[in-house]
């Protein structure tokens, strides 16, 4: 690890491959394909690792970030976010190297794609898993049925399936409530499962959130998963249920640049163009932005008792802490802090890899 | 303009070069140093507009913001962040070529900075104005008095004077609240003012931010002014009530990827990544992360009522609007959409002008 003089984000490759190696596990135990969501580390190197677990397609959420893998030498690459239609460029000239596979929900973009696409691609049809973000309803057959048959007319596009993601499963907070998004996306993707598996016997049913991903052990009709935060995981997945404060891979280093003892506060080099602006309400803290963990060189521990990221603004993090624990600090002091929302913090800072496999 | 295909943060360079000279003429009125801060814009291009002001002082919040603009030929820096004394390297290299201003409020960073500094710099001691971020009290003369006895003594370091940022003006909501702030914030300054203006005549009273520089006429016994903010504004000065609508001078353009006119919303490529997270709680919309604004070809007029950015996650928002407006939106159409926090947008998306001066 490099000396540390500015806001890193520290991955512990250990705790990251072991992560990998469950889910690999997982969807190998349940046949389903893994079909990681790269979004979540936007590395080549955390790429390499899953490949190195049998992963040979993936997700992405943009077509910056498709280039930037089929850069690398991805050839199957699924971009689960709606088509803009403003990057027809991008999308031919991926289409034209690599295996794309790209996400509708409306006539008007399949019939944009069907005249301006001059090399062959996947798409997905996105379902509506009850989040109310994007998709179709899973019942409203008589749009399903005219997009499918536009597809099917198409030269370039094939059918490939659906796909879904429960992101509603971010505001369970204990395995009952994962588990009832679980069953209900499952019951509503089995809907169009059961009503095009005769017609389209190879349709792909792609599900794909951390936590059911990571909590459940039953995939119903789904054909592959699209988890992404697993790699990491995070304050947010901790709460939900999605993992153990032991399995988050990532932790934010920060410098100490002033001490506040007499109000049991310390500032750091760390804001919100570190960590970003997500937070979480932690039971006894309240609003809270990190966790600090006790630092044991290369890796680190569990959270410290009453020791927590408080209050963030551009650059500044207050750290609210006990008398005890001011103590035995120092100006220039690294500490290392469990961000809330790991994708969004790599989006910020990448990663700096702790090779302690 | 080139063709945004992308979420864009766009400048409207009338609007934000109106807003650099109303304030470069405020500084001159009131005989007031504008120093003002460059993390808002990070940019060498809007920095050489200000220096057709007649700016030659700046104020940037990180050592690596400060190479940034210095390369750039800007030789008068102040770091107004507390000293990370993990970049002493950076903080010798820089201080070799400019002159660079750092701000401490402990003994132990002045000590330190002592005994490893090898090019002169000059140091502002901060002083809480009120905020409880950082800083020393305004009356504890006796830890002043020795860090100042300390500065007179090191041979690279020059006592400049004193720092504050009244960060409370951010919680203000209309002229007279922003009043009460400055207000309490030059009563502070004065109590280090008048204790040391007879033993150190040429000290600098810096102050500076956005809200109050923008709307107060009194400076007191402040020498230089640092706002950042004002050179764009963004929705949450508004709601300050530091600027009008009309002075916003960036507006984030988000093409349509998905419309649902059955729930009145639409969904944009533009998310967390693009518009950072902040929010702040609109009067009738409730939580608003952004305003959807009139298109009015290169540049925009004023938000449209009831249409509003309501969600966002890593890369989608959710527009809310009326079923009006979506009656004449198509998939591929831009929004343009006033950003709630400026600085924090910029930092995640840079600037593309707008050159319509």
């Amino acid at each position: 690890m490099k000396n540390i003089t500015k806001p890193t984000l520290l991955l512990d490759k250990k705790r990251c491959l072991a992560n990998i190696k469950a889910m690999a596990k997982k969807a190998a135990t349940y046949d389903i394909t893994l079909r990681p969501h790269f979004k979540t580390h936007q590395s080549h190197e955390v790429g390499a690792w899953l490949r190195d677990f049998g992963v040979t397609k993936i997700t992405v959420s943009s077509l910056s970030m498709a280039a930037y893998f089929a850069a690398d030498g991805w050839e199957d690459i699924t971009v689960a976010f709606p088509v803009n239609i403003l990057e027809i460029n991008t999308i031919n000239e991926l289409a034209e190297n690599i295996q794309l596979n790209l996400l509708v929900e409306s006539l008007e973009t399949i019939q944009y794609l069907d005249k301006n696409l001059i090399n062959p691609i996947q798409v997905f049809i996105k379902i509506d898993l009850g989040s109310g973000r994007t998709g179709i309803q899973p019942d409203d057959f008589k749009l399903l049925d005219r997009l499918i048959s536009v597809l099917q007319l198409s030269n370039l596009m094939k059918f490939a399936g659906f796909l879904g993601h429960a992101g509603q499963s971010y505001a369970a907070r204990n395995l009952e409530q994962i588990k009832a998004v679980h069953e209900a996306s499952l019951q509503r993707m089995n809907l169009v499962f059961e009503k095009y598996k005769d017609p389209y016997p190879h349709i792909e049913i792609s599900i794909g959130d951390t936590p059911t991903c990571s909590r459940m052990d039953a995939f119903g009709c789904a054909t592959e998963m699209r988890p992404g935060n697993f790699v990491f995981y995070d304050l947010m997945q901790e709460q939900i249920g999605a993992c153990t404060m032991a399995q988050i891979a990532v932790a934010v280093a920060c410098p100490i640049v002033a001490l506040h003892p007499e109000r049991q506060e310390i500032v750091i080099y760390g804001g919100g163009v570190h960590f970003s602006k997500d937070s979480y309400v932690h039971d006894i803290y309240g609003l809270c932005y990190g966790l600090v963990v006790e630092d044991l060189g290369d890796t680190w521990g569990m959270p410290i008792s009453n020791v927590f990221l408080k209050k963030i603004s551009q650059e500044h993090g207050i750290v609210k802490c006990t008398e005890e624990f001011i103590k035995n600090c120092k100006i220039g002091d690294i500490l290392k802090i469990l961000p809330v929302h790991s994708c969004m913090t790599v989006d910020l800072l990448g990663v700096e890899v702790i090779d302690n496999e």
